[in-house]
C-alpha cells in the first residue's frame, strides 16, 4: 500500500515554510525534490568516497569507479533496456537529445530530409533540430493535438513521408499532462523504416517504462525531474542506431588512442562520454532510481492518477479557470489561465504568498503556447509526494487570486 | 600565514583510511578533494533550497536563481574577467573546450586553416581539434617540448603562420607540471590577429589567474580539480569572441522565442547555456572558488612550491626513478618510471597498498606520452592540503615497490 505520508518523511524540503506557510511544492513538472537517500549518496560521496573514475587504480578511485559504473545497469533495469550498453549517461534529456542531433542526425540528413514532432514537444526536443533546419536545410513536420490535448498517433503515423528521417516526441507533454501513445508510433515508424527519438523527460516520472515495449530507438531521461540530482541523466540508445552515431563530444575516456596525427575511438557507449563525467550526481541518480522501483512505478502512477482526479474535480469547480488540456489518462499537471486579466505571473505570485509554488511561463513550449493561444500559462505538476490537501491548498490560494484579480 | 593543518580539517575525507593506512591522497591532477563547505552547501541546495532556476517565481526558484546565478560573478572575480556576461557556466573543461569547438570554430574554419597546439596538451584540448582536422580538413600544428618539459613560447608564436586560426594551449602540464608562458603567446598571437585559448583546468588550480592580464581569448576551468563539485565549471569568453559564436546545445533557457518555422536564441552567456544546468553543482563550485580566494590564491601557490621543492630534492635522490619534466618553476606534479621491468600500473598498486593514491597510465596526453617514449607513467599530483610528511610516504612506498620491482 503506498502511504503518501511515509514517503513524504523521506523528502526533508517538504517539512519546510516559504513565506510562513507550509511549502506546498506543485513544479516538480520543473524539477522534483530529492529524498534523503539521494541527499545522503551524494554527501557521502564527497565526505568519504571520493575520487576521479576509470583512470586509477587506487582505492578510492575504484570504489568511485564501481559505484558509478554500477548506475548504468540500474538506469537499464529501470527504462527494461536490453542492455547497459545502450545506457549513455550525460546530464540530462537536453543533453542526451543534442547527442543524437549532433551524433546521428546531423552527418546523416539532408536539405529536404524531415524530422516529424509534434505540437506539444518541449524547447529540448524542437531546438537541436531547428538547428538542422538553420544549418542544413532540414524541415521541421509539426502534427497538432486537439483542443483536448490529444494527439492521435495516427496523424504522427501519416506524417511519415518519404523523406522522413526521424520522428521526434514526447512521451508526456510537460505542459498539458497529455500521454502520447508512443508504442503504437513507433511501431509503425520501424515498419517504415524511421527512427523514434522518444522525450522521456517526463514520461519516466510518472509511469513504468518499457523502452523495449515501445520499441523506440531513443529514450532521453532527465534525472533532476527523476527525484535524482541535478545534472544527471542518461539517454538510451538501442544498439543500431548506437552504431551509427559518430563521437560528439571531444575528450578523455572516450578516446583509444591519441596520436598527434590521428584519434581512434572507445566502444560504446563511453565513445559518448568524454571527459571527467558528473560522478556523485551519477551516482546519486541511481540511488534515486532505485528509491523509485522500490516505491513501485506503478503504485506512484496510480497515486498521482488519484491525485489528478481529484484535482481535475476541484479545478473544473472554478468556472473562471481555463484548463489546457483535458485528456482522461492525463498526468497530473495542470496549466491554467484565469478568465479575465491575470497574468500567469500574477497569478503565481498569489500563489507563493500562500506557500504554493507553481510555475508561470511558456514552459518551454512555444508552439504549444501559439497553438492555444496564450503566451503564458500557469502550470500546477504534481508529483509522487503531493496530497489531496495540497490539492485544496492549490484552489484556496486560486480563489484568492480570483477575488484580488477577477 | 598559510597553515597546511588547519586547511586539512576542512577536507573531511583527508582524515579516513584506506587499506588500513592514513590516506595519502595524490591524485589532485585527476580531481580535488571537497571542503566540507562545498559538501554543505551541495546538502543544504538539496534539502533546504531546491528548486529549478530562471523559470519560476515562487519562492525556492527565486532563492536557487539568486544563488546560482550569484556564481557568474564569483567565477569572474576568481578569473579576473572584465564582466560576468564573458562566463559561461558548463560542466567543466571538456565542455567548455567543445563549446569553442562547435560553437566558435567549426562554423569559421576551412579545409587547410590551422590550429596551433603544444606536444603537452590533454586529450581534452587535442580530440575536440582532430574532429575538425577529420571532419573539415582543418591541420594541427604541433610545437614540442625540450627534454626537461619546458616550452618555448617562441616556438609556439613561430608556429603561427597565415592560415593559422586558433592557438590551443595548456598553461599548465597535466603530465609534467610544465607552466606555459600564455601571456607572452597571447600578446604576439593578438598581433597576429590569432585568438587563443587556454586550456586553464590545471592552471587555474595552482596559481593566481587574471584572464584580462594573460590576453587570452578563451580559458576554460574545470570544478571538480577546484576542489568544487563533480560536473561543475565554466569557460571565459571575451566579449568579441562571445558575439561571434553560434549556438552550440539547443533547448530550453538558450532561447529567446521558438515557433514552429524559427528559433530567435537568448543574449550571451545564456545563449550558450541549455535546459536545466547543474543547479546544486554550480551553487557548489561558487563556494569552492570563495574558499580558495579566502585562503588566498599566491598562498596555494606559495605553499605547493614549498611541496615542489621538498618532493623535488627527495625524489632526486631515488636514482632508479625517472621523473618526466623537471622546469624550475613547475608546479608540483611529478610523473615517474621507474628502471627496471615495473609498469606504472604496478607502482601504483603497491604505494595504493600503503595508502598512496597516484595516477598511472597516459594521463589523457597521448603525444606526450609519444614524445617520452613512454606508453604510460605513474603521476603524484599535488594540492593545497598535501604535506610534506606525504612526500615522505610516497618516497618510502616507492621505495617499497623498488624493492619488489626493483
Amino acid at each position: 500500500m503506498y502511504d503518501v505520508e511515509t514517503v513524504r518523511r523521506d523528502f526533508p524540503i517538504l517539512s519546510r515554510q516559504v513565506n510562513g506557510k507550509p511549502l506546498v511544492y506543485l513544479d516538480n513538472g520543473a524539477s522534483a525534490q530529492k529524498p534523503q537517500v539521494v541527499i545522503d549518496a551524494v554527501t557521502r560521496g564527497y565526505a568519504e568516497e571520493y575520487a576521479n573514475v576509470h583512470r586509477g587504480l587506487h582505492y578510492l578511485s575504484n570504489l568511485a569507479t564501481d559505484k558509478y559504473e554500477a548506475v548504468r545497469g540500474i538506469v537499464a533495469r529501470f527504462l527494461n533496456a536490453a542492455s547497459e550498453d545502450e545506457i549513455v549517461f550525460n546530464t540530462g534529456t537536453t543533453m542526451g537529445i543534442n547527442i543524437v542531433a549532433y551524433a546521428w542526425a546531423m552527418p546523416r540528413m539532408q536539405a529536404g530530409d524531415e524530422i516529424v514532432l509534434s505540437v506539444m514537444e518541449h524547447h529540448a526536443n524542437i531546438v537541436p533540430w531547428h538547428f538542422l533546419r538553420e544549418r542544413q536545410g532540414v524541415v521541421l513536420k509539426w502534427v497538432d493535438c486537439d483542443s483536448t490535448g490529444a494527439l492521435d498517433p495516427q496523424a504522427v503515423i501519416d506524417a511519415i513521408g518519404p523523406k522522413t528521417r526521424l520522428v521526434a516526441i514526447t512521451q508526456l507533454s510537460n505542459v498539458l499532462g497529455t500521454r502520447v501513445d508512443v508504442k503504437t508510433i513507433c511501431a509503425a515508424a520501424r515498419e517504415k523504416g524511421v527512427p523514434v527519438l522518444v522525450d522521456g523527460s517526463q514520461g519516466a516520472v510518472h509511469m513504468p517504462v518499457d523502452v523495449q515495449d515501445i520499441g523506440c530507438d531513443f529514450y532521453a531521461i532527465t534525472g533532476h525531474k527523476l527525484y535524482g540530482p541535478s545534472g544527471s541523466g542518461a539517454i538510451y540508445v538501442k544498439r543500431e542506431r548506437m552504431d551509427e552515431m559518430r563521437p560528439f563530444l571531444g575528450g578523455g575516456d572516450m578516446i583509444r588512442e591519441v596520436t598527434k596525427d590521428a584519434v581512434s575511438y572507445n566502444d560504446p557507449p563511453m565513445k559518448f562520454e568524454a571527459g571527467t563525467p558528473g560522478i556523485v550526481q551519477q551516482i546519486g541518480l541511481g540511488v534515486a532510481l532505485n528509491y523509485l522501483m522500490d516505491l513501485g512505478m506503478d503504485n506512484v502512477a496510480a497515486h498521482e492518477e488519484r491525485l489528478r482526479d481529484y484535482a481535475r474535480a476541484r479545478l473544473d469547480g472554478l468556472n473562471w479557470l481555463n484548463v489546457q488540456g483535458n485528456t482522461p489518462d492525463k498526468a497530473a499537471i495542470f496549466s491554467f489561465t484565469m478568465q479575465g486579466a491575470a497574468h500567469a505571473h500574477d497569478i503565481s505570485t498569489i500563489l507563493d504568498k500562500k506557500g504554493v509554488a507553481v510555475r508561470a511561463g511558456h514552459h518551454c513550449a512555444g508552439p504549444l503556447m501559439e497553438f492555444f493561444g496564450v503566451s503564458a500559462t500557469c502550470r500546477a505538476s504534481f508529483g509522487l509526494y503531493n496530497t489531496e490537501a495540497e490539492v485544496d491548498a492549490l484552489v484556496d490560494a486560486l480563489e484568492l487570486a480570483q477575488e484580488l484579480f477577477g
